[in-house]
């Protein structure tokens, strides 16, 4: 927590700072050195460019969080400068940081989509910095990319990398928002015309795949699996159109969907939307990464929102890390910040007991997450 | 109030605890025995399938309401654990548990949609158990399937119908929402098509309306007839597509909506659009109905939103009970302990005056209904 | 500040009372003499006819914060009654009210959009009332209304008023929401449309521009000159469909709109969907003007939303007044005890430090502005 005495803490309190974590959905830590440029953007979500001259990522919640909770791990005060934050980093390696911010997440196994490519940790790195479990979460559409440059059937190749890849990972996840957006038809589509589209994309080079029956192809498959179905929604960069991943857009997709868990990834700015989703359908979860992060000293607000419908059960952890090791550090003290404001006020206000506020911290940081990847406990 | 002392209440905590309601939008409570399986059901509003066995129902906002307010009306503790708020409830009938819960909610008078079939309490029993007034509001999809198996004219059977029932009916109600949606064209169809619409309809038997023209025809009429109707608009089951309930989709239809107070119900999540919606038409209202049964310690957040752009004199007090007795009672419960809560701070802060909270709260629990729908004071 | 006592004040509350304001967003003030009903329906934003005779546009949040706010400048107890606040008022002309209520304000600039006809004060008048520097921002749709009916090419002659327009003016606006909207095509038309749909639209009068064509045509020539392009989005009067301003229907004209600085204004209820375009572009702005008054009690809340994604030198300050002077002054009024209230949270909660909050209502109060407008500082 970032309060400053620990003596006078509540129960809630001191359950919350100590709760292991599971982090459902991560990507890997930067592994090379770069320069304040670097590390600047990367604290920009939304934007594909580099940041304006006039500009600097520190001025947003994320930067006023990384300066707040991050400094403290470097050794520095709360709310150091930019300028001192930057130097105190630079005298670390990105391998020695990795180590300091993972260490310092509490979290005990990190579920980690190995989709995107660059120079980062890859799971075993992961695992070996944190000292934590890390499990794979496959991305669809680099099981389709993948099929199209195999040779042979393409349905054949995909449902061999797929499985293969599946022996080991324990979800998939599906960038869909960002290839064309929820809206249409979702439905499976036909065999015939999945060979077709195959084809098509394979002669067009087979790369970026952005066909819809293809990725209707991807997401079938994947609910075939029963593995919980992560699915990016809302807040990314700007290459996705955001009103076209509201999650309402998956209504009819949802009501096919069977009993395998989707949990909605981000959800930001439509988590109220989310929440309903994971109050009408008993396969369907909502997460809080990405979102936690960029909101800063709001996301105690953006919390509350999605402890509106969402039932108890149904509400998973994750910080979304990817790049800077901060991330995977600040999703985790961002998170118990604002769970402890958001159900610490619940409590003072006598709406919860505080038992029943502990009880639900852990069904978010682990329980919910454990059962629906079936781990073992801890 | 959920405060525990009242000696140093304020004036503004006072009345809110005395002041009598005007719960503009019920249904039936149950009168059969039921198992807790059901009653975990009931407390899930999206989910049209039973809950997953993982599930339970307690674990909610609503839950932790029931468990909170609800248990102090049975001589439970506050917070009491869901096998004991169980094992009591299951000490009473549900006429029993009825007569405590409507007779606690501090409401003078019931405005009761019948338009939902089971075995729950008909307007002369809820009249009966809670010792209040209680009157009717009409489905209007009701009255088109009762027309639709009446001998003769669709149209005049419908008109007939409606009339017979609004002689002693003090609204009506339109759950276009589940019937596809607010999309579209709402002006009122020309004769020829209702008829051949009806012809249609018929042939099929008549049964869950869900032609769009006789949908519009029955809309218009009940606007000729100048007695408030009600829309349900936003969060309810998922039969119903969220994002198509979007009241501002009923832009065109109500700026040709005359001066027949329409009455947006529920509303979540879309409140704030409501609420500008009661800005721009003189003849539209908000209504906070199962919202903040559904919300729980969060309906103050919820309240609070619907009082931005809504003028004080466009905000109505509803519960939208249905099923268990509880959620009749806890409707009143949540709105005092979170109209208080909003209005409490906007007092504190020097924002408003206590005198103006005061009145506001009379407008909304009373004065605004019983304007719209015609009721003497008290 | 609202808040009864200066000596406790700390430093963030004495910058913030302090601080002055460029107002990128305003309309004149009324000069003529007007009746209480004529006053009573200003408060009103949304609706396009005159209250209903049941309703008071003093029973709102805004009404609620004349009666707060502006009570104080003209000598009168805070919530003070309406009754008496319209007798005091009365005792003032509109002049002697605007040189009060423009100079309470501590707004150094004022950009003045001068595209609302009416009999309210022009830019020399504006300035020399509130005795502050202002410049003008040119509507778009009044300059194509301009060559429509003027002589020659209809291109030319728009391109000939805009630039003589601009030589003095700071920055451009479009009301395209009021104009149909954002959804569908908004590139630049090619030069041969454009001339068919000029001719078209003077053949049929030239008066209030709808035509998409041209529409865009004059969004183009705006980018062009690199000045800001103020956009209606959101909140204002049921002339506009609310859910075709959501600013995300913008997201392709963003994405090919250069280095031109675009400032969304008002954006209730899209303010997060609008601080993530805000982060998403390098020349996307936001702004609070019209919101923040009409939200009163509110506006807090609705200031910490759009704290969310949007980086802190991407936000910019705008009361939107128009007609009675008190809005020029509360806008201002309310910003200050709305950032007060939430950066102040910020602050006691150890998320932010004093000096950073400090230093964010600078900019948002009049760094970002000049920056934009390319003032010098002060």
């Amino acid at each position: 927590m970032t309060g400053p005495a620990a003596t006078a803490e509540s129960a809630l309190a001191q359950h919350i700072s100590a709760v292991s974590l599971i982090d459902q959905h991560v990507h890997g830590c930067w592994l090379t050195p770069g320069d304040r440029r670097r590390f600047e953007n990367a604290l920009n979500e939304a934007n594909t460019e580099p940041l304006a001259e006039f500009d600097s990522g520190f001025d947003s919640q994320l930067g006023f969080a990384v300066r707040n909770h991050c400094s403290q791990v470097l050794g520095l005060p709360r709310h150091t400068d930019p300028q001192d934050y930057w130097q105190r980093r630079s005298q670390f390696s990105e391998v020695e940081l990795a180590r300091l911010f993972l260490r310092a997440a509490g979290v005990s196994r990190w579920l980690f989509d190995t989709g995107i490519a660059g120079d980062t940790t890859d799971l075993a790195t992961l695992r070996d910095l944190s000292g934590s479990r890390a499990a794979e979460v496959v991305r669809l559409e680099q099981v389709a990319e993948q099929a199209a440059q195999a040779p042979g059937d393409y349905v054949t190749a995909f449902d061999a990398i797929l499985r293969r890849r599946m022996v080991t990972a324990v979800g998939t996840k599906s960038i869909l928002a960002y290839r064309g957006g929820f809206e249409g038809d979702l439905t499976e589509p036909p065999a015939a015309q999945v060979a077709e589209a195959a084809q098509r994309w394979r002669d067009d080079g087979g790369t970026r795949l952005r066909d819809r029956v293809l990725l209707r192809f991807g997401l079938h498959q994947a609910l075939r699996l029963g593995k919980p179905l992560q699915l990016h929604v809302g807040f990314g960069d700007r290459d996705c159109d955001l009103h076209r991943t509201n999650p309402l857009l998956l209504l009819d997709f949802l009501r096919q969907s069977g009993d395998t868990p989707i949990v909605l990834l981000h959800c930001y700015p439509y988590e109220r939307e989310a929440g309903y989703l994971a109050q009408a359908f008993n396969n369907v979860y909502v997460d809080c990464g990405l979102s936690v992060n960029h909101l800063g000293a709001r996301a105690p607000a953006f919390l509350a929102r999605l402890l509106e419908l969402a039932p108890f059960r149904k509400i998973v952890y994750s910080s979304d890390g990817f790049g800077p090791a901060e991330l995977h550090y600040l999703g985790a003290a961002l998170w118990r910040n604002g769970i402890h404001r958001v159900l610490g006020e619940f409590v003072a206000s006598g709406d919860w007991s505080e038992g029943d506020a502990i009880r639900v911290v852990d069904l978010i940081a682990h329980d919910n997450a454990a059962r629906i990847y079936a781990f073992d406990s801890g």
